[in-house]
């Protein structure tokens, strides 16, 4: 299938910036964009659409997450952690299991697709339903089985987290066409023994990849991983050989300076969660530094109970402004990184060589903003308003691949009603 | 004409908290709501409305911006703020006239209809046209026009502005049955002479009524006045009378513990604007401590030139993270403290007695939430839903004193098409 965006401002990058062709052609054939000009091309194309008034831009990436949470979205809201978390979020994750975990996934989907996301990166469990939803979307997510230990003494060979998350590779790695790609992920420090770790990364070597990891997330758990093993989180995954991977940090807030060499030096990815960083009282990680040093920054979302939705222009809004307020000065984010931020560093991130920017020859994850909106006019300054201004509802298409899978309210690879009618029956029963 | 609203969740204030009654029925007899309960009442209305899956809640109170801005939306987004103000800013509102103005108010209410903002407080100039603009659009406004002085030996009775501020008084307040109320305002302590300032708190406070002033929005500005005057803005403001009037000070970023004892013992209201105060890197309010003192705390977006867009949602999603992340405690500020300050506490500041909760005598200024969307599913709990998953664009109704006057994308009362029209014209005029 040829299909022919026309008339549609594109947002493309050019020299380190983004800037924007008005009224524009957009060519795709199959899964990938061929044609970009001011100028109709001359090839036919199976279809055209006119997108006057519409922006094309790329794709969003959440590059932390934990999808299937939105079954347990903002319960415990304004709750002390520990009471959040004990009270409310374990007992009920108790009583998920592959089906409810693959149901949750897609109604995370509905969410992330309405809102311009094309890809995800997941850290969860009871996963075969959710990598088979997922494949059946059409969308791209980097998917992971997190490993923990509670028990100092296991044998490694006996931890059926690793098991799972290397059978969860063995089956699922690149399938669909490389949409769907096996992360390793081990869960975080705390909750992992050493031992545990170190055989687990070493595995992971042997296949190479992604790993993803919570990373320093508050000050406590930074400051204890230091009186444990003497090191920081960071030190302590160098120390065991993790960065031979490609490593995604979710959260990095209590990151020395050390630790950002480290990072930089492996050419390492973090993940900036600032609506949870914010809600969860974590604080603010040291972003502007990492960007003036070249480490690769990504946004995600975390999970909707710490959160409470997946929409990642909430995420773009807040990285553009918070770093400013807390460190006073206006001009630390600027609208260029940010959205590089959210598309082609996730894409980086995810080991997705050609995604993340609307360019020839890349796959086709483009998504189309309506400016045809009070709050978007008069457009004078078209990137800050994806920035400052605009909302994930003004997103009226989402293409992956080449395939639209949403378009104005209507999905055209999930069952909205099921979906709906599925989780209130879980939400039922979890909940009783 | 008499509207009942039937199968509707509807957000009720208890005891100091909110709670949701689901199911229930809302009664609207021309301006007020005379009726709430779980049962149909017995009494005929004219319309019957069917809001199952919708929430109903109050309408926004925007209680600090300058809706004209909108036709300077995102202009100098990322440049220092001297360039952004001398080099952007103000050329273009050198070209601003009446008539341009009214039209960029009109743009600005689109806007904040669309997004469940009900009534809103302005500061700008040249607002004749914005005055019968408001009137006819059947929002609620309390609009002034600042008073700034930068001539020390200016006779106050030569102050044009002042004239104006008093002249629009005589001529609007309490108009359209109390909708348009005129507020007084000074500009800033830096933007005024204290002769002038003084001159005018007299008139003022002849009149009675509601001041509204930019207050220590930054820590420069903080500092520069005790070296001016030996005496912080807010000490200067109640030396000079200014407390006598209901107060309404915006940003409020850098006050101190003596400031914040007189503005309580005024009963002042501080208008906090979150997103404004990142974006240009004011910093933190302390609104926590704030609302600890029982001082009465709104929300407002401030101008779309340092925000860029008059989202209500947006800020009582960042009043609820910002402070928890800032201070490191993630208990501190409450979904039911946030909904007050968005909606009650914007009444109280206003001077609108019978407004900003859903209650049987109010004004029916009532807003619909649509709840049939994945980011607010499921429901497991409404409150954490409005202040921490709603958008905006989720509102799908908007009434004021009982009617309404935006419903699932179209305005009842203003022109969309010839306001966009209009501001296209202004803008290829105005950025020649």
């Amino acid at each position: 299938m040829k299909i022919l965006f026309k008339n549609a401002d594109v947002l493309l990058r050019n020299d380190d910036k983004y800037e924007v062709l008005d009224g524009a052609f957009v060519g795709v054939n199959d899964d990938k964009i061929d044609y970009i000009g001011a100028e109709k091309p001359i090839e036919k194309y199976d279809i055209e659409k006119d997108m006057s008034g519409k922006l094309l831009m790329p794709g969003l990436y959440n590059n932390h997450t934990h999808v299937a949470m939105t079954l347990l979205r903002g319960v415990g809201s304004d709750l002390p952690l520990q009471k959040w978390l004990f009270d409310t979020v374990f007992p009920i994750e108790d009583k998920l299991d592959n089906y409810r975990v693959g149901v949750g996934s897609e109604l995370a989907m509905l969410e992330m697709l309405a809102g311009g996301t094309v890809s995800f990166t997941d850290m969860y469990f009871l996963l075969d339903d959710e990598y088979e939803k997922v494949i059946n979307s059409g969308m791209k997510a980097n998917i992971s089985r997190c490993v923990q230990c509670f028990d100092p003494n296991e044998n490694p060979e006996d931890n059926f987290r690793i098991k799972e998350s290397l059978d969860y590779y063995n089956r699922y790695n690149n399938s669909a066409d490389g949409r769907v790609k096996v992360d390793f992920s081990i869960h975080a420090e705390y909750t992992t023994a050493e031992h545990i770790a170190k055989y687990y990364i070493d595995r992971c070597n042997e296949l190479k990849g992604n790993m993803h990891i919570h990373v320093s997330e508050t000050k406590s758990e930074h400051l204890e991983c230091i009186e444990r093993h003497g090191m920081t989180p960071t030190q302590w995954l160098e120390k065991l050989g993790a960065f031979s991977l490609n490593v995604n940090m979710a959260h990095c807030v209590a990151l020395d300076d050390n630790d950002m060499e480290i990072i930089k030096k492996y050419n390492a990815t973090v993940s900036h969660n600032p609506t949870s960083n914010m809600k969860l009282a974590s604080g603010f990680a040291r972003i502007p530094k990492m960007l003036d040093m070249g480490i690769n920054v990504t946004l995600g979302t975390d999970g909707t109970a710490s959160n409470n939705n997946l929409n990642m222009f909430e995420e773009m809004h807040l990285a553009s402004i918070i770093h400013n307020g807390f460190n006073n000065d206006a001009e630390l984010m600027k609208a260029d990184e940010v959205i590089k931020m959210a598309t082609l560093n996730g894409a980086k991130s995810q080991g997705r060589a050609e995604c993340g920017e609307i360019k020839v020859g890349n796959k086709a994850d483009i998504i189309a903003i309506d400016m045809d909106k009070p709050h978007l006019f008069p457009a004078l300054d078209k990137k800050a308003l994806i920035t400052y201004s605009a909302q994930d509802s003004d997103v009226c298409m989402t293409m992956v691949d080449g395939k639209i899978l949403y378009e104005n309210g209507e999905y055209k690879t999930l069952d909205r009603e099921k979906i709906f009618y599925d989780v209130n029956k879980i939400v039922s029963e979890i909940y009783r």
